[in-house]
Protein backbone atom coordinates (compact mmCIF):
# COMPACT_ATOMS: atom_id res chain seq x y z
CA UNK A 1 0.00 0.00 0.00
CA UNK A 2 1.50 3.14 -1.03
CA UNK A 3 2.25 6.46 1.60
CA UNK A 4 -0.70 7.83 2.76
CA UNK A 5 -1.28 11.25 1.47
CA UNK A 6 -0.19 14.55 3.57
CA UNK A 7 -4.09 15.39 3.91
CA UNK A 8 -4.72 11.12 5.06
CA UNK A 9 -2.03 11.73 7.53
CA UNK A 10 -2.79 14.91 8.81
CA UNK A 11 -6.70 13.75 9.22
CA UNK A 12 -5.43 10.63 11.32
CA UNK A 13 -2.85 12.26 13.38
CA UNK A 14 -5.42 15.52 14.22
CA UNK A 15 -8.64 13.32 14.93
CA UNK A 16 -7.35 10.12 16.17
CA UNK A 17 -7.93 10.99 20.09
CA UNK A 18 -5.36 8.03 21.09
CA UNK A 19 -1.66 6.69 20.24
CA UNK A 20 -0.55 3.43 21.29
CA UNK A 21 3.21 3.96 22.20
CA UNK A 22 5.87 1.44 21.50
CA UNK A 23 8.99 1.69 23.61
CA UNK A 24 11.92 -0.05 24.54
CA UNK A 25 11.50 -0.88 28.14
CA UNK A 26 14.81 -0.62 30.93
CA UNK A 27 15.55 -4.39 30.82
CA UNK A 28 15.23 -4.11 26.73
CA UNK A 29 12.27 -5.56 26.21
CA UNK A 30 9.46 -4.32 24.43
CA UNK A 31 6.36 -1.79 26.54
CA UNK A 32 3.25 -0.38 24.69
CA UNK A 33 0.68 2.33 26.41
CA UNK A 34 -1.92 4.77 25.30
CA UNK A 35 -1.27 8.18 25.02
CA UNK A 36 -2.59 11.27 23.72
CA UNK A 37 -1.36 13.96 21.70
CA UNK A 38 -1.25 16.69 18.92
CA UNK A 39 0.24 17.64 15.94
CA UNK A 40 2.22 20.83 15.84
CA UNK A 41 5.30 22.51 14.54
CA UNK A 42 6.15 19.19 12.49
CA UNK A 43 5.95 17.17 15.44
CA UNK A 44 4.36 15.41 18.15
CA UNK A 45 3.38 16.29 21.50
CA UNK A 46 2.06 14.60 24.19
CA UNK A 47 2.19 15.83 27.84
CA UNK A 48 3.42 13.86 30.71
CA UNK A 49 0.21 15.43 32.08
CA UNK A 50 -2.61 15.83 34.99
CA UNK A 51 -4.27 12.45 34.94
CA UNK A 52 -3.83 10.92 37.59
CA UNK A 53 -1.01 8.09 37.36
CA UNK A 54 1.77 6.48 39.74
CA UNK A 55 4.48 9.14 39.21
CA UNK A 56 6.91 6.35 39.54
CA UNK A 57 5.74 5.06 36.34
CA UNK A 58 5.62 8.15 34.45
CA UNK A 59 9.08 8.64 35.01
CA UNK A 60 10.51 5.05 34.05
CA UNK A 61 8.58 5.99 30.75
CA UNK A 62 10.67 9.50 30.51
CA UNK A 63 14.27 7.13 31.20
CA UNK A 64 13.13 4.49 28.48
CA UNK A 65 13.18 7.03 26.41
CA UNK A 66 16.14 8.99 27.12
CA UNK A 67 18.06 5.88 27.02
CA UNK A 68 16.52 4.61 23.59
CA UNK A 69 14.59 7.36 21.57
CA UNK A 70 13.62 4.88 18.60
CA UNK A 71 9.76 4.27 19.20
CA UNK A 72 6.50 3.84 17.25
CA UNK A 73 3.26 5.16 17.53
CA UNK A 74 0.46 3.31 16.09
CA UNK A 75 -3.14 4.86 15.52
CA UNK A 76 -5.85 1.97 14.48
CA UNK A 77 -9.58 2.08 13.56
CA UNK A 78 -11.47 -0.81 14.67
CA UNK A 79 -14.73 -1.36 13.29
CA UNK A 80 -16.81 -4.30 14.10
CA UNK A 81 -17.34 -4.40 10.05
CA UNK A 82 -13.52 -5.66 9.04
CA UNK A 83 -13.76 -4.18 6.28
CA UNK A 84 -13.43 -0.46 7.37
CA UNK A 85 -10.10 -1.66 9.22
CA UNK A 86 -6.93 0.74 8.87
CA UNK A 87 -4.10 1.60 10.23
CA UNK A 88 -0.77 4.00 10.34
CA UNK A 89 2.29 3.25 11.87
CA UNK A 90 5.41 5.86 12.61
CA UNK A 91 8.59 5.24 13.04
CA UNK A 92 9.47 8.31 15.54
CA UNK A 93 12.56 9.64 17.21
CA UNK A 94 10.69 10.67 20.71
CA UNK A 95 12.84 13.23 23.34
CA UNK A 96 11.58 14.90 26.53
CA UNK A 97 11.45 18.21 26.44
CA UNK A 98 10.98 21.07 28.55
CA UNK A 99 8.78 24.49 28.16
CA UNK A 100 12.02 26.15 26.57
CA UNK A 101 11.69 24.19 23.53
CA UNK A 102 10.64 26.77 20.33
CA UNK A 103 7.60 24.76 19.05
CA UNK A 104 6.44 24.39 22.86
CA UNK A 105 3.90 27.41 22.87
CA UNK A 106 2.48 25.30 19.64
CA UNK A 107 2.05 22.44 20.96
CA UNK A 108 0.46 23.11 24.48
CA UNK A 109 -2.32 25.45 21.93
CA UNK A 110 -2.19 22.13 19.49
CA UNK A 111 -2.92 20.25 22.71
CA UNK A 112 -5.88 22.30 24.12
CA UNK A 113 -7.38 22.75 20.92
CA UNK A 114 -7.66 19.16 20.43
CA UNK A 115 -8.90 17.93 23.68
CA UNK A 116 -11.03 20.19 25.48
CA UNK A 117 -10.67 18.11 28.65
CA UNK A 118 -7.46 20.39 29.63
CA UNK A 119 -10.28 23.31 30.46
CA UNK A 120 -10.67 20.75 33.83
CA UNK A 121 -7.42 18.31 33.84
CA UNK A 122 -3.99 20.00 34.47
CA UNK A 123 -1.87 19.14 30.88
CA UNK A 124 1.18 18.93 33.39
CA UNK A 125 1.65 17.78 36.95
CA UNK A 126 4.84 19.02 38.69
CA UNK A 127 7.48 20.66 36.36
CA UNK A 128 6.00 20.30 33.14
CA UNK A 129 7.42 18.12 30.69
CA UNK A 130 6.04 16.59 27.06
CA UNK A 131 7.20 13.72 25.10
CA UNK A 132 8.21 15.42 21.19
CA UNK A 133 7.57 12.70 18.68
CA UNK A 134 9.66 12.82 15.22
CA UNK A 135 8.67 10.67 12.73
CA UNK A 136 11.17 8.90 9.86
CA UNK A 137 9.04 6.47 8.28
CA UNK A 138 5.27 6.41 7.70
CA UNK A 139 3.50 2.72 6.83
CA UNK A 140 -0.47 2.44 6.24
CA UNK A 141 -2.42 -0.61 6.17
CA UNK A 142 -6.10 -0.55 4.70
CA UNK A 143 -8.25 -3.76 4.20
CA UNK A 144 -9.57 -2.06 1.62
CA UNK A 145 -8.59 0.85 -0.43
CA UNK A 146 -11.98 2.70 0.77
CA UNK A 147 -11.41 2.41 4.50
CA UNK A 148 -9.31 5.35 5.36
CA UNK A 149 -11.00 7.57 3.11
CA UNK A 150 -14.25 6.46 4.24
CA UNK A 151 -13.14 7.04 7.82
CA UNK A 152 -11.67 10.37 6.71
CA UNK A 153 -15.26 11.37 5.19
CA UNK A 154 -16.71 10.61 8.79
CA UNK A 155 -14.58 13.05 10.49
CA UNK A 156 -15.06 16.00 8.38
CA UNK A 157 -19.03 15.28 8.34
CA UNK A 158 -18.42 15.66 12.64
CA UNK A 159 -16.84 18.70 12.55
CA UNK A 160 -19.64 20.16 9.37
CA UNK B 1 -3.59 -0.04 42.34
CA UNK B 2 -3.72 -3.73 43.12
CA UNK B 3 -4.24 -6.36 40.50
CA UNK B 4 -7.71 -7.03 38.94
CA UNK B 5 -10.00 -9.64 40.19
CA UNK B 6 -9.80 -12.62 38.01
CA UNK B 7 -13.66 -11.54 36.49
CA UNK B 8 -12.48 -8.51 35.29
CA UNK B 9 -9.20 -9.55 33.86
CA UNK B 10 -11.77 -12.06 32.38
CA UNK B 11 -14.00 -9.64 31.40
CA UNK B 12 -11.53 -7.37 29.88
CA UNK B 13 -9.96 -10.03 28.11
CA UNK B 14 -13.53 -11.77 26.44
CA UNK B 15 -15.18 -8.24 25.55
CA UNK B 16 -12.31 -5.59 24.50
CA UNK B 17 -12.02 -6.47 20.72
CA UNK B 18 -8.43 -5.05 19.90
CA UNK B 19 -5.23 -5.52 21.76
CA UNK B 20 -2.36 -3.53 20.86
CA UNK B 21 0.52 -6.10 21.15
CA UNK B 22 4.10 -4.85 21.67
CA UNK B 23 6.81 -6.38 20.56
CA UNK B 24 11.01 -6.36 19.68
CA UNK B 25 11.62 -5.97 15.67
CA UNK B 26 14.24 -7.55 14.03
CA UNK B 27 16.43 -4.55 14.18
CA UNK B 28 15.77 -4.56 18.13
CA UNK B 29 13.35 -2.01 18.12
CA UNK B 30 9.85 -1.65 19.94
CA UNK B 31 7.30 -2.07 17.70
CA UNK B 32 3.20 -2.06 17.96
CA UNK B 33 0.25 -3.79 16.21
CA UNK B 34 -3.10 -4.34 16.59
CA UNK B 35 -4.35 -7.28 16.81
CA UNK B 36 -8.19 -9.68 17.69
CA UNK B 37 -7.44 -12.45 20.12
CA UNK B 38 -9.57 -14.70 22.38
CA UNK B 39 -8.94 -16.48 25.53
CA UNK B 40 -8.88 -20.69 25.73
CA UNK B 41 -7.05 -23.10 27.56
CA UNK B 42 -5.50 -20.67 29.92
CA UNK B 43 -4.21 -18.49 26.81
CA UNK B 44 -4.64 -16.03 24.27
CA UNK B 45 -4.93 -17.14 21.18
CA UNK B 46 -4.42 -14.58 18.13
CA UNK B 47 -4.91 -16.34 14.17
CA UNK B 48 -2.43 -15.33 11.31
CA UNK B 49 -5.99 -14.76 9.95
CA UNK B 50 -7.14 -14.25 6.46
CA UNK B 51 -7.74 -10.37 6.36
CA UNK B 52 -5.61 -9.00 3.94
CA UNK B 53 -2.55 -8.13 4.87
CA UNK B 54 0.89 -7.95 2.39
CA UNK B 55 1.95 -11.30 3.51
CA UNK B 56 5.72 -10.51 3.91
CA UNK B 57 4.76 -8.45 6.88
CA UNK B 58 2.91 -11.58 8.95
CA UNK B 59 5.92 -13.65 8.56
CA UNK B 60 8.57 -11.04 9.46
CA UNK B 61 5.88 -11.21 13.16
CA UNK B 62 6.63 -14.35 13.69
CA UNK B 63 9.58 -14.71 12.95
CA UNK B 64 9.89 -11.30 15.66
CA UNK B 65 8.12 -13.68 18.25
CA UNK B 66 10.36 -16.85 17.61
CA UNK B 67 13.76 -14.64 18.12
CA UNK B 68 11.71 -12.88 21.27
CA UNK B 69 9.11 -14.22 22.66
CA UNK B 70 9.15 -12.36 25.32
CA UNK B 71 5.64 -9.18 24.29
CA UNK B 72 3.40 -7.08 25.76
CA UNK B 73 -0.37 -6.99 25.26
CA UNK B 74 -2.09 -3.49 26.23
CA UNK B 75 -6.40 -3.54 26.43
CA UNK B 76 -7.07 0.03 26.89
CA UNK B 77 -10.35 1.81 27.10
CA UNK B 78 -10.34 5.45 26.03
CA UNK B 79 -13.63 7.75 26.40
CA UNK B 80 -13.64 11.56 26.13
CA UNK B 81 -14.82 11.61 29.87
CA UNK B 82 -10.93 10.90 31.18
CA UNK B 83 -12.65 10.02 34.77
CA UNK B 84 -13.54 6.48 32.77
CA UNK B 85 -10.13 6.09 31.72
CA UNK B 86 -8.69 2.53 32.06
CA UNK B 87 -6.04 0.11 30.87
CA UNK B 88 -4.74 -3.09 31.18
CA UNK B 89 -0.97 -4.32 30.36
CA UNK B 90 0.25 -8.56 29.62
CA UNK B 91 4.06 -8.69 30.47
CA UNK B 92 3.33 -12.32 28.19
CA UNK B 93 5.14 -14.91 26.83
CA UNK B 94 4.18 -15.65 22.86
CA UNK B 95 5.00 -18.52 20.37
CA UNK B 96 3.66 -19.42 17.15
CA UNK B 97 1.83 -22.61 16.94
CA UNK B 98 0.01 -24.71 14.26
CA UNK B 99 -3.27 -27.11 14.58
CA UNK B 100 -1.19 -29.83 16.81
CA UNK B 101 -1.49 -27.70 19.69
CA UNK B 102 -3.70 -29.28 21.67
CA UNK B 103 -5.43 -26.01 23.20
CA UNK B 104 -5.86 -25.56 19.15
CA UNK B 105 -10.36 -26.51 18.75
CA UNK B 106 -10.72 -24.54 22.21
CA UNK B 107 -8.83 -21.50 20.69
CA UNK B 108 -11.08 -21.99 17.50
CA UNK B 109 -14.10 -22.23 19.53
CA UNK B 110 -13.30 -18.97 21.05
CA UNK B 111 -12.66 -17.08 18.46
CA UNK B 112 -15.30 -18.04 16.29
CA UNK B 113 -17.65 -17.28 19.10
CA UNK B 114 -16.13 -13.64 19.59
CA UNK B 115 -16.14 -12.74 16.40
CA UNK B 116 -18.81 -13.23 14.14
CA UNK B 117 -16.61 -11.91 11.51
CA UNK B 118 -15.05 -14.81 11.16
CA UNK B 119 -18.28 -16.34 9.21
CA UNK B 120 -17.44 -14.29 6.42
CA UNK B 121 -14.13 -14.22 6.92
CA UNK B 122 -11.59 -16.61 6.84
CA UNK B 123 -9.90 -17.53 10.00
CA UNK B 124 -6.63 -18.56 8.34
CA UNK B 125 -5.00 -18.36 5.35
CA UNK B 126 -2.70 -20.71 3.85
CA UNK B 127 -1.05 -22.74 6.83
CA UNK B 128 -2.96 -22.53 9.32
CA UNK B 129 -1.19 -20.53 13.05
CA UNK B 130 -1.73 -18.71 15.63
CA UNK B 131 0.31 -16.90 18.33
CA UNK B 132 -0.76 -18.31 21.57
CA UNK B 133 0.23 -15.48 24.70
CA UNK B 134 0.88 -16.28 28.26
CA UNK B 135 0.89 -13.97 31.04
CA UNK B 136 3.49 -13.73 33.45
CA UNK B 137 2.57 -10.09 34.89
CA UNK B 138 -0.42 -8.06 34.91
CA UNK B 139 -0.69 -4.35 35.85
CA UNK B 140 -3.87 -2.53 35.59
CA UNK B 141 -4.60 1.35 35.98
CA UNK B 142 -7.59 3.12 36.03
CA UNK B 143 -8.50 6.70 36.25
CA UNK B 144 -10.59 6.66 39.31
CA UNK B 145 -11.74 3.39 41.30
CA UNK B 146 -14.93 3.15 39.17
CA UNK B 147 -13.81 3.46 35.84
CA UNK B 148 -13.18 -0.37 35.25
CA UNK B 149 -15.84 -1.50 37.49
CA UNK B 150 -18.29 0.56 35.32
CA UNK B 151 -17.08 -0.28 31.86
CA UNK B 152 -17.90 -4.04 33.00
CA UNK B 153 -21.19 -3.45 33.87
CA UNK B 154 -21.80 -1.64 30.66
CA UNK B 155 -20.15 -4.68 28.92
CA UNK B 156 -22.66 -7.24 31.04
CA UNK B 157 -25.56 -4.92 30.20
CA UNK B 158 -24.95 -4.94 26.76
CA UNK B 159 -24.72 -8.72 26.82
CA UNK B 160 -27.90 -9.15 28.79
Amino acid sequence: MPAPTGDQLNAVLDKMPVARLALQGLDGQAEVLAIVLARAAGALWSPIDGKPKRSGRKLARLACIEREPCTMLLFDHYDADWQQLWWVRLRCAANVVTPTHPGWPAAVAALAAKYPQYQTVPMFKDAPRMLRFTWEEVSVWSATAAALPRWMAGQLGAIA
